[in-house]
């Protein structure tokens, strides 16, 4: 088990010798931290081998020069110079939370960016500011929209953060496919099959082989199939797209450039790298803050009062597992599995940074 | 078969004879219109009764004081004063679109208002102004969320409109459960029953009897199960709630008036009748218009050129199956079912309209 600060600090150094700043170092960690601490480990720190492999490659910007390209009172277009996801995302969120407080609310469409680990990292931004935080982003297609077999589209995430009182804040992080990438791999890693509406096969027939994608298959949207609304979740993964990559001038859908280096750079590019979506609400541009967070806990309260079915124990309110989470592992630590710390054994040596 | 005229002039005089005024009767017939030629008649004439039951029961007001009670520069909560759905929608989704023309984006939280019809019609009213128009709304407690078997929220719809050039708009608009209630009941008089993952049991069991609302069940939320993700669809049912209520003011989750006049009204209140939430964003907040339509073409092209799956002819672009419906019923005429024609019969009776 390894201890929060540990690893963060390690993970600074990662960065910092890869050529990124104090700063920008500092908030990738967090990130990185964040995904760990919340139970999201498919975003932790096995992601940061895919990081250094595209540095190494020169496919990622370590000293980036982000700048607005295009801004209204409440919008603003952000070119993020081909930098570190973490550090276009964080710095795009900043400005929507800026617009914010002076137009009531801030939406800011990022280009030019990479992966960029959590999005409910950056809606949660908003929350020490009274404001509602939003992020949206695209991803390395690999979802076929319904009624296709092509990979069109990410597991387009959508997160959404809303302040309460008494109560803890409403957070809903998710992607718009039934699964995230990674139960597929820890699927197959364990040799184990998964429940029919996650995966079809290159024909388009339902499958449960968790290895699909590597034969051609690909990846359903929310919802699974036509009758149980695979449209609904193909609408909102389009929705997604189109905010983080038309808005902005990123590539869109198949064109979204691999977060890892093993795959090869895309032959066409139809915009600027990985795109993003950020809000920021300000409550009191609707009620006065502490009316809206009183009336929040009240939602809560009712939802959490819900009646469980037969066998369950008790209603979740988004974000409820997160903290849990959070709660556990900072106590507890971080447990890494020995093919991560292998990886990260190996890049602390080339790096020549201390790590056991 | 009715023609469109015909059925408009005829909706916009029972709303006229009812006490609405010229332009709010108008709007309502469009709405209502719509909802026939975009073939979703779960949301058309059908709903009439509904409404002028309603009326006879004063529990809508026809003659509303429509005002905005709190607002910034991009945003605004407007009061519907209980008017009939349409015309504070309508209203409130206006005056999203002027906020945008001066802040770049504009957000209106509605509450005090009343079911409004469907959602897409609000979300298009942005396209002519080369903005992408956003509406959420809630709805009559239906669905439990993930784990529990209490009616917490409604079928709260997402609608999302965005202009291309050459190509038709891109349009979704869904509801966050994966079908619409309306399907339910034609199952039910078909004699039919539905696909697991529509509703469970009052014990929270999976159930494939479409009546099962009436004995203590409730539908799912998109995604049908937990394996499936269900939390997913519970968690975008809320933000709608969300945005749609607690931002406004009005009665969020199990506290939605009911939009029927044979149930009674609820004992508990948290806020003013129904509530919507409304968006719309310049699109030349974010990029050239030009730019930014060239693009969805392009956008919109990609996804066509998507491979269907095996006994799959196309891929459709969220909109395409309601303008083709729109193109063949502005044709063909509008169908009415008798029993639909009967009740619509009995209304132009008490209200000394023809109607034939």
């Amino acid at each position: 088990m390894y201890k929060y600060n540990y690893l963060f600090d390690f993970t600074k150094n990662i960065f910092r010798k890869m050529g990124c700043g104090e700063n920008d170092s500092t908030i990738i960690a967090e990130v990185f931290l964040a995904a760990e601490l919340r139970g999201h480990a498919s975003h932790g720190m096995i992601r940061i081998k895919d990081y250094y492999e595209l540095w190494k490659a020169k496919r990622i910007n370590t000293d980036p020069h982000i700048v607005v390209v295009h801004e209204s009172p409440s919008t603003a277009v952000v070119d993020g110079d081909n930098a570190v996801g973490m550090v276009a995302a964080r710095r795009s969120m900043e400005l929507a939370i800026e617009k914010a407080k002076k137009a009531g609310t801030g939406w800011v469409a990022t280009r030019n960016s990479n992966h960029f680990g959590i999005a409910g990292y950056y809606s949660m931004m908003a929350l020490k500011q009274d404001m509602i935080g939003i992020c949206l982003t695209n991803a390395n297609p690999l979802v076929a929209p319904t009624f296709s077999i092509s990979r069109m589209m990410g597991t387009n995430p959508i997160a959404v953060a809303i302040p309460a009182f008494k109560q803890p804040p409403f957070i809903a992080d998710f992607a718009t496919t039934p699964v995230a990438r990674g139960k597929l791999a820890v699927a197959e890693k364990k040799g184990e099959k998964v429940p029919f509406g996650f995966v079809q096969d290159k024909t388009g027939k339902p499958s449960d082989d968790p290895a699909i994608l590597k034969s051609g298959g690909s990846m359903l949207t929310l919802g699974g199939d036509r009758v149980h609304g695979s449209h609904k979740g193909y609408c909102l993964s389009s929705i997604v797209d189109i905010f983080s990559a038309v808005f902005s001038g990123a590539n869109f859908g198949p064109f979204v450039p691999p977060s890892v280096a093993y795959l090869p750079v895309l032959d066409k590019k139809v915009g600027e790298g990985t795109g993003h979506f950020f809000g920021a609400m300000r409550i009191d541009a609707f009620q006065p803050a502490v009316e809206f967070k009183a009336k929040m806990d009240e939602w809560i309260e009712t939802f959490r009062s819900a009646k469980p079915a037969e066998g369950e124990e008790k209603i979740l309110i988004p974000g409820d597992p997160e903290r849990e989470s959070e709660e556990r592992i900072m106590k507890e630590g971080i447990k890494l599995v020995p093919a991560i710390k292998d990886d990260l054994m190996a890049i602390a040596k080339e790096l020549e940074i201390d790590f056991a």
